[in-house]
C-alpha cells in the first residue's frame, strides 16, 4: 500500500509543474522577455502552493504508514479516499491556474484540499482508535479539514482571504509539533 | 514484478485526472461559473467511474499477488496482459468524456474494462489452479468478465443501461466478501 | 537502481496510450463512428507494438537485475543508457503515430529501438563479463539490435517491411528460451 | 523517503521525452522530411542535456540517501525541497525549448539547476555534518551551484556561453572520482 501510495502522490506532486502553460516569448531581450512572463507568475504561485500542500500530505502520510505491517480493509479504503484527492489535486491546481481569481474554481481548489485532509483524518482513526490519541493530536488533526472547509466558504466572499487561508495548512503542519505530543507517530 | 505494477497503476489512476479537459471560465460570478462548468459534469463523474474502477482492480491485484513469491513465466505474462488493460483505461476514459453519449466510446471504454477483468481471471488462474480455488470464488472472479461484457453488448443500444452496468463491479467488489470466502487470498 | 528502472518504464508504458489522439466523434449512431474511428486505427496498432517491445526490455531487464547486489559504476552508466532509450521510446511512438507511413518517423522508432537494445547488450556485458555466457545466449542477445539495425537501415525504402521487422523482437523474446539455455539469467 | 524520491525523479525524467514537440511532417521522402525536422534538433539537444542533468542528480542522490536509516526532520525537508526543483526541470526544460535563445528562459533553467545543487548541498550537510567530509569533497560539492550561478549570471550576455557552463556539471560528475576522495560515499 506504500509503494502504491507514494506513487500516487510523486506523480502528483511532479505534474503540478509539467502542466503549467508554457509562455511563448516574443522578445528577445532579457527585460521584454519579463515583462511577457509577469501574467505567468500567479501560475508559479499556485504551484508552490500545490506543491507545499502535496509535500504536507506526503509526510504526514508517510508518518502515519511507516510502521504499519498488517493492514485491514477499512485502512485500504480510507487510503484509496486519500489519494482519490491527491490525484485530484494536479487537475484542481490547473484549473485555478486557468482561472486564477474565478470563485468556483478556488471553490473546487478548497473542497480538493478540504476532501483531502478529511480523508487523511479518516485514514487516521482506521489506523489509531480515537482512545490511543492525545487531545492536542486530534485538535492538530482538525487543523486541516477546518481551516480548507473556511476557505471553501469564504471563496465566493473574498479571493484574497482564500488564498490567505489556503498557505497556513502547508506552514502549520511544517513548523515542529509542540514536544510534548511528538513521541506519538 | 508488484513494484512494476504498482507503478504502472498508480500513473494510470493518476493520470485520470490530470488529462481531464480544463475549463476556462468568463464568468467572474459564482453563479455565473457554476452555469459554465455545468458541461464539464459527466466528465467528472467519467473519472470518478474510472478512478473506483482502477482502485478495485489494484486492490484486487494487490491481494493475489502480495504473498508471491516464486513468479512463473505465464504468471509474468498474465500480468503483463492485464496491465496493457489498465494502461488502456485513462485512454478509454478521456476518448468517452470526450464523447460521452457516444455508443462507439461506451463500446470501447466497456471492452477495455472486459479485458482488464478477463485478463485478471486468468492471472488469477495462472496463480492458483482451478481445483484450489472454492465455486463461490469461481463465480465471484467471472462478475466482472460477465457484466463487462454485457455493458459492451448494449452499449449501441442504450447509453444509460450501460453506464449503469458499468457502475456494478467496483460496487460489487467494494461491499466485503461473505465471509466463509474470505480465508482463501 | 532497481526501483528507479522500475519507475521509468512503468511511466513509459503507461505514457503510450494516455498520449494517444481523442477522436471527437460527431456521428452518434455506431456505425457512423465506426467509420469515423477507422484512421486511428493504425495509432492503436503502433501503441500495441510499442507496449510489446517496453514489456519485453522490462522483462529482460527485470530478469538481468534483480539477483545484482553490488552495483559497480559502469553498470549504473549502462543502465542510465537504457532508461534514455526507454525514456525515449514513447516520445518516438507518438511521432511515429503522427506520422504513420513517414520513412524519417519510422528510422527514428527504428534507431530508438535499436538503441534500447545495443544499451541493454552493453548493460548485459557489464554485469556477466564475456566468459561467463553461453555462445547461445550472446546470439540471443544480438538478435535484437541486429533487427532494429536492420529496421533503421530498410525505413527508407519500404514502410511495411519495417514494420514487419520491428515486430519480430517482441515475439522472439516472448517465445520460451531454448531449454539448455535456461538456466542462466 | 527513497521511494518517494525516486518516483519523482523517475517520472521527471520520463516526462522530458515525452512533452516534446511532435513534428507533424508532409514531406513524404526521407531527405524532405530530413529538412522539416532541422528545427526540432535543438529540442531533442535540450532533453539530453536534461536527462543527462537529471540521472547525475540521481545518481548522486542515491549514492547519498541509500545506506541511510534514521531520517531526521530537516533531512526530509532538504529532501522535499530538492525534489521541488528536480519536478520544475521537465517545465524549465520545456520551456526552454520552446524559447531555445531566449535569455530569460535560459535564466529561468540555470535559476532551476542552480536551485537542485544548492538544495543537493544543503541536503548533504543535513546528512553529513561539515566536519565529517573532506575539503577535496566538499570542493567537489560546490561545483554544480557555482557553475549554474554563473549561467544564470551570463545568460543575458551570451546563449552559447551559457549553454556550454550547462553542459560541465553533468560532465564533471560523471566523471570519476578521484581516488583519495572515493571510499567518502
Amino acid at each position: 500500500m506504500e509503494n502504491f501510495s507514494d506513487g500516487v502522490m510523486a506523480i502528483a506532486i511532479t505534474l503540478l509543474a509539467v502542466e503549467l502553460k508554457v509562455p511563448h516569448l516574443v522578445a528577445q531581450s532579457l527585460s521584454g522577455s519579463i515583462s511577457e512572463v509577469v501574467p505567468y507568475i500567479p501560475s508559479l504561485l499556485t504551484f508552490i502552493l500545490s506543491f507545499g500542500t502535496i509535500a504536507i500530505f506526503w509526510v504526514n502520510h508517510h508518518q502515519l504508514t511507516q510502521h504499519m505491517h498488517a493492514i485491514r480493509r477499512r485502512t485500504t479504503w480510507a487510503n484509496m479516499l486519500f489519494l482519490f484527492f491527491q490525484a485530484l489535486i494536479p487537475f484542481a491546481s490547473i484549473v485555478l491556474t486557468a482561472n486564477i481569481s474565478n470563485p468556483l474554481a478556488l471553490l473546487g481548489y478548497s473542497l480538493t484540499l478540504f476532501g483531502g485532509s478529511v480523508s487523511f483524518v479518516i485514514l487516521r482513526f482506521t489506523i489509531h482508535p480515537k482512545g490511543s490519541l492525545s487531545g492536542s493530536s486530534i485538535r492538530r488533526s482538525f487543523m486541516g479539514p477546518l481551516v480548507y472547509l473556511l476557505a471553501a466558504i469564504i471563496s465566493p466572499i473574498s479571493v484574497w482571504a482564500t488564498y490567505a487561508l489556503l498557505v497556513i495548512p502547508p506552514i502549520y503542519y511544517f513548523l515542529p509539533k509542540p514536544s510534548h505530543d511528538r513521541d506519538e507517530d
